[in-house]
């Protein structure tokens, strides 16, 4: 026992760790932590001990050590695939916001998607001390997020989701399955999807949405329909270009898992003198800004990207906690512009 | 003098203070910092007077205090208007990779022009012990630029100059030159411009140099006809409306000096039966991916926005090393394309 500045005798944890026999980290986790971080550091029966114990000795936390604890930097650190991906940066800022609203504020940087530096920045974000991490780049093997479970790190996922984690995304599943009717009622048969990239649960999802419905309206497409992607305007463009490219018939409706993809496929559609809406229906993700302002305005699923983030706010507040709350998945909205408005064309639809 | 680990006598910066009569903060100064620091911290006589006692002591920097005052944290903060605005974010990804190659790291955080939220944030940044700040969103009154000179933050600007300080820019002067010699030679002379915020050296350099090299040209146009705004979607918008609702003669040739604000003109163009490129030619400015891909392709002025992003990176460094280097504006490249390419529509020339 030491000596505090009144004179008077203080109980360490360090007393009651010597006292039990245990670890003085068995204890500090069975009386600083939430219920569910204590789960696993301690026995029922022990936990029961220390905090007996506890009481008895009349322990209280060491000021110092539990400021340690539980300090709050009132930081957040944000994780992103790339900010010039117009639907991370306005999640971003739903989550600033939502975050000075709370007294929090939030910091940003760029994973590219590339899982060493993905971890690098993490760790450089961790060593920064902030309260807790926001994952907008999750893959779905999910291996960084099981390691950092491991380390106790507090986390939320937002824009992608993996099974098991708290997240915030767009149900893009339903939003999927938004497209997949719409392209059916407006007698489009022959269909093509870019579909992004496959370790993102963004693409997965929406492109899973889109094939179950489309084939349980009746529908058909290939394999080779579906092509995976950037989520850019280059990457867009790219796939469009496959896609004309693939000599098979040539489908009458795109569907572009991100706007800007759709925003590529329109300019490769016009580089082969094919006009967006009449010739070939193009149909986008994410509803941003520009989607109602182009020459031909684009048909997108509005998903609530700033609703996302600030979603995410309130799941690490609940993280924070020590609570584990489930995934919320904001709802889609379909929006049929110039873009998808035509009927498929005759010749086509009659296949 | 204090004892050190091996018993011997260690002379501190305190020691050589009080034995010089002045204030240990300037010795400090004169011993660690960079010749440009350390201007004004002491007389050319006192700081001479201060290196030679410390020689003559065998004074060496106190391992503590030295690792306190030159430790690097090797973080940049960055600080921008909205990483909403893509311009911005590319900037932030080539400061990204720019910093990784000399092994920094840089997050970003958004002050949405909003001074108070400027000071709030760079507060943060400098809690967090960043090294230095790239600001990309300094407004040209430079209050809190002064301030932070008086502090002696490093910092340099990135997007926005002001002048005395260092920054990387797009020679906006220039830029806004090529679309006046541009939309004149396509025999325009009733144009209108989208003139963005008019704190930003961006807004008023593009606006400035095209104001001034259609004037030189012949040209005329009234202050009515630009419109300043928001740099966004909604605010392109916003000013195209207006300036189509002014009953004034309406303007054969748009300029807006960001490509998101002339898509919203387009967007407002095009709610009034008017076709881009036909009946009203539009210009934007940034040749963000977005613009060749526009069903309308969009003629804008290339800014070569990562590279921005890796000079300010290099200014950075410099400032770091106690250099002040003077301002790189890089240059421009007018891309022509579909929106502004066929001459004006003849009555209009005629006027």
């Amino acid at each position: 026992m030491k000596e505090n500045a009144d004179g008077g005798k203080t109980v360490t944890l360090k007393d009651l760790a010597r006292e039990l026999g245990v670890h003085p980290s068995t204890v500090s986790r069975v009386l600083h932590s939430g219920s569910d971080v204590a789960k696993g550091a301690a026995s029922a029966a022990t936990a029961k001990r220390v905090r007996e114990l506890a009481r008895k000795l009349g322990y209280s936390p060491d000021p110092q050590a539990a400021s340690l604890r539980t300090r709050r930097t009132k930081l957040l650190g944000v994780i992103v695939p790339r900010l010039s991906d117009l639907v991370l940066a306005i999640m971003y800022e739903g989550i600033d916001e939502a975050s000075a609203e709370v007294g929090y504020s939030a910091f940003v940087m760029n994973s590219r998607d590339d899982p060493e530096e993905q971890r690098r920045k993490i760790d450089l974000m961790l060593a920064r001390r902030v309260d807790g991490l926001i994952i907008g780049d999750a893959h779905l093997d999910g291996g960084l997020l099981q390691e950092l479970t491991d380390r106790k790190v507090p986390f939320v996922l937002m824009n992608r989701r993996v099974p098991g984690y708290p997240s915030a995304t767009c149900d893009d599943v339903v939003g999927g399955e938004l497209v997949a009717s719409h392209l059916w009622e407006m007698g489009h048969r022959q269909v093509a999807v870019i579909a992004g990239e496959p370790y993102a649960s963004t693409a997965v999802d929406r492109t899973a949405g889109f094939l179950d419905r489309w084939r349980s309206l009746g529908g058909t497409i290939s394999d080779d329909d579906v092509v995976w992607s950037r989520f850019d305007t280059a990457g867009g463009r790219e796939a469009g270009e496959k896609i004309l490219a693939s000599g098979r018939p040539r489908p009458t409706a795109i569907f572009a898992v991100n706007d800007f993809a759709a925003i590529g496929a329109m300019g490769a559609l016009r580089s082969r003198g094919l006009t967006v809406g009449q010739d070939v229906a193009v149909v986008g993700y994410n509803d941003t800004s520009l989607a109602a302002e182009l020459p031909i305005p684009l048909t997108s699923v509005h998903s609530p990207m700033a609703d996302i983030g600030r979603t995410a706010v309130k799941l690490m507040q609940a993280v924070l906690r020590g609570e584990n709350p489930p995934p919320e998945r904001l709802e889609p909205t379909l929006f049929v512009r110039e873009s998808s408005a035509a009927r498929a064309p005759a010749e086509m639809a009659a296949n």
